[in-house]
Order: structure tokens, then sequence, then C-alpha cells
């Protein structure tokens, strides 16, 4: 990871402050402020269209198919990829101040602010801009996307004149097929799949707005976005509207004297469908138009605002001690909900709406990073995604049939449910991904006690991928469980044997498939599982093999991996980070040297498969070799860490994963925003310092506070419960905000939850001896000394 | 391998004939009877050009760039591919026969034969046809590529009249950017890079003959093609010629009365540079020609006829017993010949100049299957293959860099020297061809006991193959040398550790290197070898892991081999072969299933390593797990099958290598001979049923006969000396064709050798346990019972 750029935005508690634009930061401002609701996405692109770094404006799921070319191709290789795609832009207004454009890069700009208001759930700007001429305006601009009306995006979009009289003219648009900045890509059949994607349909306007209707050349996707305008000020404006294939604008036009305002509300509606028809894909936004109109600017607004009092209500993480790393966390938050609020079983991507990096595609990382925190913070958003996942089992049944395995095999990478990995070694071989769907399924249960989930949609899940597992691996000889030539998290370690992490994902996997079916046995016998089987997956989860090297009491990554030769980081210079750039795939696959927690991450998700001693030793042993190339890797450090006492590396860890976006860490948040280790943020701190565990035999805490901290509060639902716990120094609280009573263990020690909040001691922390990363690598040290 | 197809072709000792047209196997034919002498390779198409599988004039190392697309790049990948490609065709003749063109598949074919005569050195045809109209004649071609004249190719091409007069008119041609079929690549722009690749830069034409010059688009090599022809007939007939950008003509017209002939002698000469100006390019080739037509048609016959007596007195191996291989072995040595003979510091192709196979690249099978048989019948040839490796090395040393290594890193795949595999598991990951070449380099300087070759250009490839080996592997904290994360000759297993085959090659590598450094101190002082880099080569080829599997008493391939899930050969239906076709590599490389000999192999070539009893179980074990799915595989069981006492396995593999191409085994001959299958063809004679073997303490054999054959006799070149080998069932013959007295070993016994040959007894075979193969997989049987 970097050192902090200068950054873009202020600290404060709420508020995500740009106090004036800084044309080197826009990418990465606008990922950091896009507006989305899990179904649709808007960067925080400039009202005017430009200057931008990339328009983005997504709808989940929304995609284009392009080749996937091979220098030499193979067996199973998926020969056409998806990438999201920008849909038609209802974000732009453009504004002439007496014949100017309204545009930053010219004229004086005397402030310009934008504000992302985390409890409002807006993002609003406010310019005072002089024209070339000498004409002085003040913009306002307040964007949403509903939380509430998922098909709905609104700006109201206010100009004053500030010193003499002019004529402005605003035009609210509607632009598809907006032009873009090359991709970089040197394959021209991928630019030429992706210029121009949408095909005109049909375009409408009326008075105050306008329809435009398109298809995708190749994925034949339609898609219809809506406009219409309430617009006041003074006496004597004018709106007309018109539409041709690939525009639909409003212009309004008024004449202001100084200290008149010109006040604009657009409304934006979206829809896309693979099957719809135009006429009802036509009615479908018109009535959401008209439904956002009849709640009105206002109402949209309250609706927000109570959606978010709620979800905070629960979700709020406080830290007393880190003003920026408070703003972090909730940061954070806000941007998991905003991927996941209103997915409504389409894919989360890795990036949520927010971007168009990794062509929009979702990994492993939504089920292993982000849904375990939505099943405790928005748990329907969980639920719907793993919905998802059922909804493309017939895909996966038949990649797993391609592949000659039993059972389901998901994508490695997708959007609609297809393989679009084009490197297999570090793409379909990780097959882990399945036993990470199994585990989001199981956390999932295990939050919300949801006993029709479990039997509707997680036994069938658990099922096709226990069915997997046991094909894909093999008994040897001596009757271990093998599971042979996969690819664990770490993607600098490729095609291994009996991959730790994988190995217990899988025997976890298996046993919980067995034990769902025996729970659910009529549903299960449904799906065809009898005794047999069962016995067989619990017999394969009990054989299963987990290498262990004794000479150096550590686990291996996978099999022979401590023999491997361990990376020269003392001759590596800081430039060639990330290694994937500058070092081929074969040179880091042979040795020891890991790109993001593989072994770690099996101890955050197994902690039940090793001894505390093992944990220590298996953490300073893997803490070496980690040069956190990945942002997936540091939210777990973080956990790790504050489990085996090095609370303080915990809390450097917990504020990288936190500030991946907002100090641009990675030097890619343009990109997109890291959306895991937003999530993973919330797991450093419940999992982390609250030593959340979640096993099955009810919810424990170990809490922990780093020195340099005063106070951390997070809260969670549980079972129908909303529960809050407070970290102090010497004690933790434990609050039942809503629900039932129930259970709990604090250190271990059981106790009793009802109306009255319960405080616990925390026992002092053991010194443990430090541990060191690759040279050059360790994290930025928050904590004093 | 599939079963033997109807085939074109009959069985006579030294000739191949066709005796009839199929065009079915048009293609197959084309390659087989492809002439060559390692510089032109001319395919066996038609004189008139159609009908044709695949047009093909060839010139060794003359090639197109085209680009190599990944869908996922990384680091080190290369951009771009070297495509070997049709140059200026200058074997067509088209003929009129009273304004009807002469085409096979128009008229009647009364007589169509084709004759490959392997001790001529020539392709002839007879064809007597009738025209849609009715007139009849008969055509007689004999076409040669002078194995002494390196830059000319030949035609005689007589024409008779058979029952009533007619016009002729004769068109002898060269063209340019010939009209292929398509290539069927799935991506547009390689097919774009490959069409139409000549750009012209003159044209000449004089009376009898033209001259056309290109250069390629992207590769920038130019090239020049010239013709010159030489009439007779009745009085009255007339030559002209002509030439544009892309064609030159010479059109000769003629009246014939019944039984007149016209006959005309083409010869053509070819050049390439990528350095040369086009006048230099231009005097080269007509200087080329003017030697031709110096010679004379008949002299050129002469000469080639007087090369391949010289050439066979040593080459021929006879084979008593079996008709159909006696000629089989004929045709692969006559192949073998031919794709080296005149290569001169060129490399020599997996494909010769046969076709397009592999885009005609060369990869480790020439040093490893192709030299060592060189090296011993046409011992020029191979040095110069060699010295063309020392002539890339600075390509290599580069490589090496980039990869991260020390040393030299040869291509996996390549015309010029530049790696052009895309796929680097199992490209740039079988680190095994330095190793490789390495070997080819130590049996030439053994086989022909060279020292200035040694000194010269043998220490430089060692010294930079021992230091890339050096660099590649590390000591482990037991001491041992390991090297980790590498592919060896199993294709169907990549990026392991310890491949057994890579480390005993690397091992040896290592100490000859070493070795030869102190043998040549001051050139190894010049290239920067001391005292202390010496013994680190002979420490690490000391320690190095050969890991072996107690429990089955077997060397595993590679570490954890023997643990893996074996392949479920019943359940194979035979359609699912090549597996590569039909499963994804990760299921390949997570089983015991293996494409081509890896273990077996390293048996071959470092018999020193295994004991005879590893041997027998190592070659049991494995012999049940490998499918053939390569060419490169027969031979080599073929080797170890007779030294491990199976002698009737061993005649069914030699018999499958020597016809992979007279009966397509593969299914794939129309892209060009195997011919490392056909150079291992003479091992399997020597090295396994000789039972040579050259390890630097002399030359020893243990003749051994399979019961079905009475008698095999082969001879080779032994450190300026012809020596013959003749296995008779109770006897082995030894006999100094030329040269000075020398010593070797019979069955371990010494024998001088001198003007008298010496015989020998052979004693009986011990039984053997009898091995399997995978079901279905069993090679054919040939031996009776």
């Amino acid at each position: 990871m970097s050192p902090d750029p200068a950054r873009p935005f202020t600290v404060e508690p709420w508020l995500v402050r740009e106090p004036k634009l800084d044309l080197d930061a826009l990418g990465q401002v606008e990922s950091v402020f896009a507006l989305s609701n899990g179904h649709i996405g808007l960067r925080g692109n400039l009202d005017e269209g430009e200057p931008h770094a990339m328009p983005g404006t997504y709808l989940n799921s929304f995609y284009e198919r392009r080749p996937l070319p091979y220098a030499e191709g193979g067996y199973g290789y998926p020969e056409s990829g998806q990438t999201i795609i920008n849909v038609t832009n209802g974000k732009i207004i453009r504004l002439l101040v007496e014949d100017e454009p309204f545009d930053l890069r010219y004229g004086h700009l005397h402030r310009h602010e934008r504000v992302l208001d985390l409890q409002a759930g807006t993002l609003t700007r406010e310019v005072e801009w002089e024209s070339p001429a000498g004409r002085a305006v003040k913009v306002r601009s307040t964007r949403i996307v509903s939380l509430t009306q998922r098909a709905i995006a609104a700006i109201c979009y206010e100009v004053e004149v500030l010193d003499a009289p002019a004529l402005l003219v605003v035009q609210s648009e509607l632009v598809a097929n907006e032009q873009l900045p090359s991709r970089g890509d040197d394959d021209p059949r991928v630019e030429a799949a992706l210029t121009d994607p949408l095909v005109a349909e049909q375009h409408r306007s009326d008075e105050a707005g306008a329809t435009l209707l398109h298809q995708t050349r190749r994925s034949g996707l339609r898609v219809a976005a809506a406009m219409d305008h309430e617009v006041s000020g003074p006496n004597g404006f004018k709106t007309t509207s018109e539409a041709t294939e690939d525009i639909g604008r409003t212009t309004i036009i008024a004449r202001l004297a100084p200290g008149e305002k010109l006040s604009i509300v657009k409304y934006v509606a979206y829809g896309w469908s693979a099957r719809r028809s135009q006429p009802a894909l036509h009615d479908q936004v018109r009535a959401a138009l008209a439904a956002a109109r009849y709640t009105g600017w206002q109402g949209l607004l309250d609706e927000q605002r109570a959606y978010l009092d709620e979800f905070w209500t629960t979700a709020d993480v406080e830290i007393d001690g880190d003003a920026e790393l408070q703003q972090a966390v909730r940061v954070a938050t806000w941007h998991v909900l905003q991927a996941g609020a209103r997915a409504e079983r389409r894919a989360i991507g890795a990036k949520g709406l927010t971007g168009e990096g990794y062509d929009g595609h979702t990994f492993w990382d939504t089920e292993t990073f982000c849904l375990p925190v939505l099943s405790h913070l928005a748990p329907e958003a969980a639920a719907d995604a793993l919905r998802w996942r059922q909804s493309i089992l017939p895909l996966a049944y038949e990649r797993a049939e391609q592949l000659g395995v039993k059972g389901a095999a998901f994508p490695w990478r997708t959007i609609r449910g297809q393989e679009c990995s084009g490197y297999w070694p570090a793409g379909t071989a990780a097959f882990h991904i399945n036993a990470d769907i199994a585990d989001a399924v199981r956390r999932h249960v295990l939050a919300t006690g949801d006993v029709e989930f479990e039997r509707e949609v997680a036994l069938e899940l658990l099922v096709a991928t226990a069915r997997l597992w046991r094909s894909l691996g093999h008994h040897d000889s001596a009757g271990e469980f093998r599971i042979d030539g996969v690819t664990g998290p770490d993607e600098y370690t490729a095609i291994v044997d009996n991959n730790v992490y994988t190995n217990l994902m899988a025997q976890q996997n298996l046993r919980v498939a067995a034990d769902t079916a025996a729970r659910h046995a009529r549903a299960a016998a449904r799906l065809g599982v009898n005794a047999e089987e069962m016995a067989s997956w619990r017999d394969a989860a009990k054989s299963m093999r987990i290498p262990f090297d004794e000479v150096l009491g550590v686990h291996p990554q996978s099999e022979g991996f401590t023999d491997h030769q361990v990376w020269d980081f003392e001759s590596t210079p800081a430039k060639m980070y990330p290694l994937l750039l500058n070092v081929p795939y074969f040179d880091l696959y042979r040795k020891q040297v890991i790109k993001q927690a593989d072994l770690v991450l099996a101890m955050q998700l197994r902690p039940d498969a090793f001894t505390p001693e093992q944990m220590k030793r298996n953490f300073a042993y893997y803490e070496a070799l980690t040069v956190r190339d990945s942002s997936l890797s540091a939210c777990t450090q973080a956990v790790v860490a504050a489990w085996t006492g090095h609370l303080d590396l915990a809390y450097d860890y917990l504020a990288e994963a936190a500030l991946v976006d907002l100090n641009d860490l990675a030097g890619n948040s343009d990109h997109g925003v890291h959306i895991a280790s937003m999530a993973g943020t919330w797991t450093a701190v419940a999992a982390g310092f609250g030593g959340m565990r979640n096993d099955g035999t009810g919810l424990q805490f170990s809490p922990r506070l780093p020195p340099a901290l005063s106070r951390i509060s997070f809260g969670l639902r549980w079972q129908g419960r909303q529960l809050r716990v407070e970290i102090r120094p010497e004690e933790a609280e434990y609050r039942l905000v809503s629900g039932p009573p129930m259970r709990l263990r604090h250190h271990g020690e059981p106790l009793a939850l009802a109306e009255d909040p319960q405080i616990r001691p925390i026992g002092p922390v053991e010194w443990v001896e430090p541990v060191e990363q690759p040279h050059g690598r360790a994290p930025r040290a928050r904590h004093p000394g």
C-alpha cells in the first residue's frame, strides 16, 4: 500500500467534504461520491458532464458481451466475457450563462464544494463561478439515488445570478452512447464491442421530459431511461423538450435578475430487462417517474433519511480517539449498503456500481467479505444476493459438467452467471469460491435464524457445492481426502495440492450440507440427497487432509509451500509493488511470497481448526511473507492480529482497510471503490476487536480495545434482534436495542441479555512477541510509538 | 493413436509410391512428399497448383510477426508471435490442352502415380489424362530440392500428346501471396496479419524466366525468388515471359503431334535476408540460378544421388521381417535428413519445412529427439543447429533477465529466437528445454569428439544454461537443491516441484558445464567462470533433490505426483482422445494421466540415475498412465521397453513412431510430418534394440532382437569413424566401415574393433512380467500372438 497522498477530503464525522475541486483527484472523487442503491449507480460526475475522469451510469447486471481472445486456446476456456457498460446518462444538466457554457475549466471558480452526507444520503454541490465574460452565478445541486424507490434518481438544481441580470439556458439531458475515454485495451475487438454498445429503439419527448429505449448490440438487453422536470423560477421561463435516437433534452430558458433563482427538480427513472417488450419497459419507467413525482423532491429526501436512520441505528460503528478512522468506517459502511441495498437478486460487484473496474464483475469476495456483514446489518440484501446465486445454479451445473466434476461450479468472475475468467490458473482453478458461497449461506442462516431461507435457498446451494467437493477431491491410499490442483485465495500461488484454506472451507461445506440436509430431510430428498450421500460428505470432511509442517510448527499454505524459496524481499524495491505488474507469475508461484491473506483467512473463517498456539505461530510466519498487493488482505490481517494479541497492528490494518478509497491507498480508486475492503472494515471491528464468533453454539464476543482508542461501539442484527456492543478500555457493554432476551458469551463466560445493558470487565492484554512484515511492507503505523 | 486408415502408399523398400490420387488424403500426402533441404521446403503439391490441401513453399526462418492476444494479460507474456509463411511459390506449372486446363477434377484420369525415391532424392509423377473434350496427354514431372545447391529447386516437366495433335500452353510461374485456405483462427487480427503478408518490391522478367522480390509487412524480411527454364520440343515452340508485382510467368506454346514430347526444365532459386539490399538479394538468386543451369538437370540429379549414397551408407537401417517397418524407418530417416541437412545455423522446426503445423516453430524436441540422431548421421547439421542456439544467446539472456533468473532462458517455441509461447504453464515454465539443449551439446561432443566445437560452441551454451539452473533452484533447509514451479515434458502435468526429468537433466547440465569449463579453463575464464562458480554448480548437482516414493517403490514424476488421483481410464471412451481437446487442463494437471513420456524419458536420457530394478518398476508404473496423446512418446517408450526386456512392446512402439505419418496415426499429418517421432525411430533402433549408450566412458551396445524380426542393421558415425552394427537372433556383428580402430563394449564386455568385423553372441532374454497400458491405449500389436 502506498503512502497517503494529499487527500481531497476533510475529516468530519458524518460528512465527506471536498472543499475544492482537484482535477488530479477527479477519478477517485467520482468513485467515492458515487451514489447507488444497488440497482442504479451514478458516479460522482459533475452535473455538466465535463471535465470527467470516467462518466458512469450503471444498472446492476446490465452488460455487453465481448470476445475473450487467447494466444493459445484450451478446452473449457470461455470465449465470451461480460462487461458492465455505461448506460444512458440521466445526470447531465448543462448550463449556459449568456451564451457561455458553465465549464469549470474556463472563467473563475470562486468556490467549489461537494459534500456527501451519510445521514441524508445525498451528494450536494455548491459552486460560485464567474464566466470568462464576467457573469457570476451560484449553482447548488443535490443528487440522490433513492434507497426507497429503486428505479429513481433525482437532482435538485438551482441557479442564482449574482451581480447582473443574465439569460440562462439549462439543458437537462439523457445521453446514450456517451463518448468515453479509451479503455486502453490492446485488443481492438474489445474496444469495438464496447464503443456505442446501445442500439436505439425508441425516443419520445413531451413538454417537460423525454424517454429513450435502447438495446445492447450483442447481449440483447433492453434499457429504458426517462426523465421529467419540475421547474420554478421568476415569471416567463420557458420549458421545451426534444428527443433524438441517443439524446433526450429538456431546455429551460429564463432571464434572471440578481438574487433571483431558477430551481429545477429532475426525476430520472431506469429500467432494464432481457425479456420485456419496448412498451412494457417504456411504461415501467414512466410509472416509476409518476410515483417519484407523486412523492415529490422533499418526499424523496424524507424517505431517504428515514431509511438511513433505521440503517445507522444498527450499522453505525463509533470510534473514539481517531476522527479520520471514525469517518472512514462510516464511509465504508455506507458503500457496502449502497452496493447491496436494492440489488434484489442480482450480483453485488467487487466495485459495487461505482466504476468499471474488473469489468463490473462479482467474485468470491462478495460472499467472503461483504455478505457476512450485510447478514448482520441489512439481512434482506444478503439473502437476495444468495438467492441470486441460487438463480444461476443451472449455469453452475453446466459449468461443472464441462469441467468434468459433479454438483455446481460457480464462475470465478461474472455478471450474469457465465464464467468470464480468461486465465484459468487464477480463475476456474480457484474452486474455493464454491465453499465461500456455502460459508456465506451458513453465516446468513446463523445470523438470521431464518428457517425458511435455510430450507428454500441454503439447502440447495449447500448440496450443490458439497457435491462439487466430493467429486473434486479423492481419498489417497492412506485414506486421507485430498483436493489437488486448485488455487487458494492467495493469487501469488496457484494450482497446488491441499490448499489449507480450500480444504478447511470444503470440509465445513461438506459438514454443513449434511447437517442441513438432515434438518430438512424432505426437501433434501427432493434434491436426490440420501443417507449414503450424506455419509459420504461427512466421511470426506472427516478424512480431509490438512498438511502441517512439523519442523517449522506451522501449517503450509498448501502442500510443500514451506519448502519453497522465500522471496528476496530485501532486494525488492518499493517501485516493484504490486509485484504482479513487474514479475512473471512463474516466479511468484514458485516462491514464498503472498499477495493476500490465505492461511490467515482460513484462521479467521475456521478458528475452530487451529489451536491458539498454531494461530500465533502461523500468523507470525505468514505475516513475514504477505505483501498485501491485494486490498483483500488488510482487514483479515486486522482480525487475526487482534485475536493473537497484536492490537496495535490490528488497528493499523483496520485503518488501511477503511481508508483504501478515501486516501486512494491502492492507487486505483478511480476504477471504483473497494467494496470488500470496506466491508472488511466492519469485520475487523466486530470480529477483530469485538472478538465476535458465530459457530452455531451461540454468539460470542471477546472484546479488546487497542491502547490508542478510547472506545469502539458497533451494532448488529442477530436472529431478529438489534444488539449493540461497546468496548471500553477495561470493560465491555452489551445492549439489546430491540428483540427478545438472548444469551451470549463474553470472553467465554455465559451472559444473559434482556432489557438492561450488561457490563463485563476485560482483563489485561498479554504481551506478545512482535511480528514482522516483509521489508518495506509494514502498514502505516497509526499507534503512538 | 488411431487405427491405421486405408493408407495411400504401397510398401516398397526404397520408394514411397502413391499409386492413385486420393483427394481425401491430399494433405497427408503433400506432407509426406514434401521435399526439403532444410533451407527450402516444398510441399508435395501438384504441379498445376490445385486441387490442394495446403499449398506450401517455405524458407527456413522466414516468418511474419502476428499479435498474441490475451483475455487477461500478465507480466512477461510475449505480445508478438512468429509464424512461418508461404513464400513465393515456384513449383507451379500449369498446362492448357487445346484451351482446356489440365485439372484432375475434370475429364478422365486414366493413371496418376507419384513416387518418392529415397535414393535418388526425387519426387516423380506420371499422369495420363483425357480432357473433357477427349484430348489425351501424358505428363511426367520430376521435382528435386537440391541437397548440394542449397538455394535451388528444379522440376523437369514433360508433356506428350497421345492420340491426336494438340496445341499446348505451359505456364510456369512464380506466385507470391498465393490464396490460402482459411487458418480457421478465431482471431481476425491473426488472419489479417497473415493474409497477403508479402509486399512487392521488384519484379523483372527476361525471355525464359523472371525474378520477384518481396518484403514482409511486419517482420521486415526480404525474399527473392527467381526462375529460369530450358525447353526442348518439336520445332516451332515459343517461349515468352512476363512479370507483375506478385506473379512471374514463363509461357511456352507448342503444337505437338502424337508421340511428340515437350520437355521443360525449370530451375528455381530462393534467397532471403533481414539485412541485404534488393540488388544484393536479386543478384544472389540470379547467381544461384546460373550455377544450377551450369550444373544442368542431369548434373543436379547426379549430385543428389551421390550425396544420398554417402548419407545412406551410414544412415540406412535395415530391418528384416517387416517390410512396412523397413520402408517407414527409411522414410523417417529421410525426413530427418531433409529437415536438417542444409539448415545451416537456422532452427530445425518440429515439422521441418513440410507444413505450417505449430506455426513452423522449433521446440525442445529438436534437441532431445532430432539432434542426437543427426550427431551420428549428419554431424555437421547437428553442429549447425547448436550454433544457431548459440547465435540466439543474446535473446535468451534478455529473456532470463525479464524472468528474474540468471544465465540464459531459451524460448519454448520460436522461429527467430524470441519466446512465442502464449500459454506460460506449458511454455515458459518448461525450463527443461535449457537442459535439453545442454544435453544435445554434450551428446554431440561425445559423438564427434570435436574439441574445437566444444571450446567455441558447447562451452558457452553449457555455462549459460548451468547459470540458469543455479539461479532457478535453491537449497532448502535440509540442504537439498530444489527446482520448484516448473513444467516437465509431460504436458498433462504443469507447474510442479522437483520434476525428476528436469532435476536429472539440470544435474547433468551443471556437472557437464563444470567439467567442460575445467577442460577449457581459459575460454571459461573469458566467460567469467571461476572456480567458485564451478564448485557451486557441482554442489547443486550433488545436492539435487530426486523425489522417490518409498511406499510404491517408484519415482514420482514430480513432488507428490503419486498421491494424485489416477485418471478414470475405464470410463474414458476412445473419442475423448486426445484428452486436451475434450478435458480442461485443470483436470488433467491434478490427476495421474500422462500425455507423453516424462519420467520414462528421464530413464532413457539418464540411465545412470536408475537401478535396473527401479527402471523396471518405474516403466511398469508409468506405462499404465501414459496415453500417448503426443507423438513424442512412442519412440521413448520403445527404448525403455527394450531395455526392460519388453521386446515385443518395444517393437510395437517403434512401428508406431515410424509409421506416424505414412499411416497418419495422429490424424494431423496434413499439418506437416512429425520430425521428432521420425528421429526417435532411429533412436528406438540404435538405443533401444541396439542398447547403444554413450556416457563418456566409451560407446557400448547391448543388442537384442525382438522375436518377430530376423535382422536389424544400423550404422553411425563415431568420432570420425563409420560403424555398422548388425543384430541377429543370437549374435551381433560390429563392423568398422571407415576410420581408425576403436574400442567398444558389447553387453558390458570390452571389444576391440579394427578392420575385421567382430561377432559376439547374445544371450537369451529373461522373461519379464508384462506391463499394461491405460484402457484402450495399448499400441497396435505387430508381433504374432
